[in-house]
């Protein structure tokens, strides 16, 4: 375990420094529940340019009337998240018991399993904060430096709450360097997996590398997407690109998909995917092909190759602003390569998680791309990410993650 | 049955009138599959004028070349509709017959039972016609004058293609008045039940009244809808509010919900809510409260009621621009009447089936809502029309139903 940070001081409400407001700042809709300061909405002086990242305050709006508890960090661009709305409330190991526990409820009611996105940030009130749960064990991204902090005392209620024996850190998301943390990860709990888990959704069984993958060594946010695809390939040949560790396919496959091809450009995700499939035992109707996705659309379609069902699910290619041109010119390139593989009357899935392209730009792109492909469409089905990842309202428009199936 | 249009005097497509497009069209669009010309677009002389509406024509571009066979009718808003860009098609009956016989491959992909919709209008290929199917009988809404024109050649294409017993005309639809037809719904093969049809869906039985209900006397749109709230009720209180015939409440009790309570104004309706949870076994955890949805809010909200899961389905509060203020404070009130009964945790379902309201204006009316009732939300889920109900990419901003899952 690491920690760049020193624990708290103390957090008592009473002992904590206060930082104010600006007038120009919108309190009203802090007060409504949006969760972020930024910068250059706040009093700044030496005092408060001073505070340790990750410390706690007391945030006061211009006329100083208490706002609540929060979590400061002059390093970010976000100054303060909220905290609690509770000037009193102070932030311990029962105050993170209280939200995780709200959480559990929640992801209990929807699911039979515990394998899930247990703490999505902001929106499950642990802002920065995420964790996903894989059975027994459970992996803290602490996104923002007081969930650094405050580790010790997050992990405690965790184990308490849930029962996992093992909590690892990961802290290999890009949003640590915004905040100044390091990237180190470790083991917060009990200890690290020495063999990939076996996660089980959606009927299929995936492989996650809890401490080699990528982020968390699993992504739950396409739960709900899976399983759409998946109700439409009993009997069908699947293309699953960008498959990660075989998201679509093995969902597919485990719904009665005839054959399943996962493209992927990382030898260790497929070997994972390869790995699921196994366990499933269906193998032998899975293949995997590693390379770089659009060369290998390209050689399918020169191979004469047909799909009835294709999937692809890319990287996020419109991070930010600055990429989204580029991005969806390479959305479109992505729907226009993998239309040319959609056997007549046959679906194609196009995911985005990209925050700077919206849904409409998102669909624009991808419905030109089919066109052309010479391909016409009908657009049957608009996911998002699942209900373990809820949002704060005032966060929506950035809902990351767009998933659109189409009948060619 | 009744038509009050002549059939089609010829569907060679060498006998057809032409009708063209002035230079401002966009023949561009038309090409890539947006269906409709407006009457603005057209070349209308006398001789266009006077063509029978729902009769067929060639379409040209303005340097005459040819683009499809159209449907058009003078007396809309729509002039032509895109039938086949098929110059050589001839719409008769083999022609319907391959438009529903791609569609039931659709459905039957993503369906155990045949309890869908069949055709849905322009994404499946046949503009302004709807068909709803309910085992052996389906429900054919003719919204556009070819329709009612080809309406035998569609009802023979129907039986031959799925082989339902019954087919009936539904002409209630408001859409039929912009195209100049009348409202005289009928028989249009074997017979009108003389029952409530039992509908299964997520579990639950449906009672449809197929000839004195509303619209095709059950509403297939929300069925995603229905099983993400179903899965969150097990054990819990239900609230449907504007429930029709049960379909928010009837699908949490087939899930396990504790009790139901369903709300509306009709009471026929309610009475086949009551017969469904009859049919299902289910009537000693069902209610029913017939009344003004808003007045039994309050009052429910007065004796102190509290509910797990609250969710509002109301009519369209706008259904048109002009409406659309008014029509967004009535969803903010909706939202704030139907929060204040939800329990701590628990989650309020809020629909909209207004086109115009758009799905960022319904979210921050109903966001505004959740607000004024003192209570904060996280939005655990965003849902549309099912698949059964797709669109046109083209369209697809119009998408009329939208459904919004908060945890309270």
């Amino acid at each position: 375990m690491t920690t760049p940070l020193s624990p708290p001081a103390s957090t008592d409400p009473s002992d904590l420094p206060v930082v104010r407001l600006l007038p120009k700042a919108n309190a009203r809709a802090i007060r409504h529940g949006f969760p972020w300061v930024y910068a250059n909405e706040m009093v700044t002086d030496r005092r408060t340019k001073a505070l340790a990242p990750g410390s706690l305050a007391l945030l006061e709006d211009s006329a100083r009337q208490v706002m609540g508890v929060v979590a400061v960090n002059p390093a970010s661009k976000i100054f303060c998240r909220m905290l609690d709305q509770n000037a009193e409330a102070v932030v311990n190991q029962n105050w993170f018991e209280a939200h995780i526990n709200r959480a559990v409820q929640l992801r209990d009611q929807m699911y039979d399993a515990p394998y899930y996105r247990l703490i999505h940030a902001e929106a499950d009130g642990l802002p920065g904060v995420v964790i996903d749960r894989f059975g027994d064990t459970a992996v803290i991204q602490a996104n923002a430096a007081w969930a650094d902090v405050h580790i010790d005392a997050l992990t405690a209620a965790l184990v308490e709450q849930t029962g996992v024996r093992h909590v690892l850190k990961n802290a290999s998301g890009r949003t640590r360097s915004l905040e100044g943390l390091d990237d180190v990860s470790g083991v917060l709990h009990g200890e690290a997996p020495s063999a990939p888990v076996q996660v089980p959704m959606n009927g299929a069984i995936y492989m996650a590398d809890l401490t080699g993958g990528q982020k968390t060594g699993l992504f739950y946010d396409q739960r709900p997407n899976h399983a759409f695809a998946a109700n439409l390939t009993k009997g069908k040949r699947v293309l699953d690109v960008f498959a990660h560790v075989g998201g679509f396919s093995l969902a597919a496959l485990a719904n009665g998909a005839s054959s399943a091809v996962a493209v992927d450009g990382s030898a260790p995700a497929l070997e994972l995917a390869q790995q699921g499939a196994e366990a499933m035992g269906v193998s032998d109707r899975f293949a995997t092909r590693q390379g770089d996705a659009f060369d290998i659309l390209t050689a399918l379609r020169a191979e004469g190759e047909e799909f009835d069902v294709v999937i692809c699910d890319p990287p996020a290619f419109a991070p930010g602003k600055p990429a989204l041109e580029a991005g969806l010119r390479a959305y479109e390139r992505v729907a226009r390569l993998a239309a040319q593989l959609v056997a007549e009357n046959g679906v194609l899935g196009l995911c985005s998680c990209s925050h700077a392209a919206d849904l409409t730009q998102f669909r624009t792109a991808s419905v030109r791309g089919i066109g052309r492909a010479g391909r016409r469409a009908a657009l049957l089905h608009t996911g998002f990410a699942g209900p373990d990842h809820p949002q704060l309202p005032q966060l929506a428009e950035t809902g990351y993650l767009k998933s659109l199936f189409f009948r060619l």
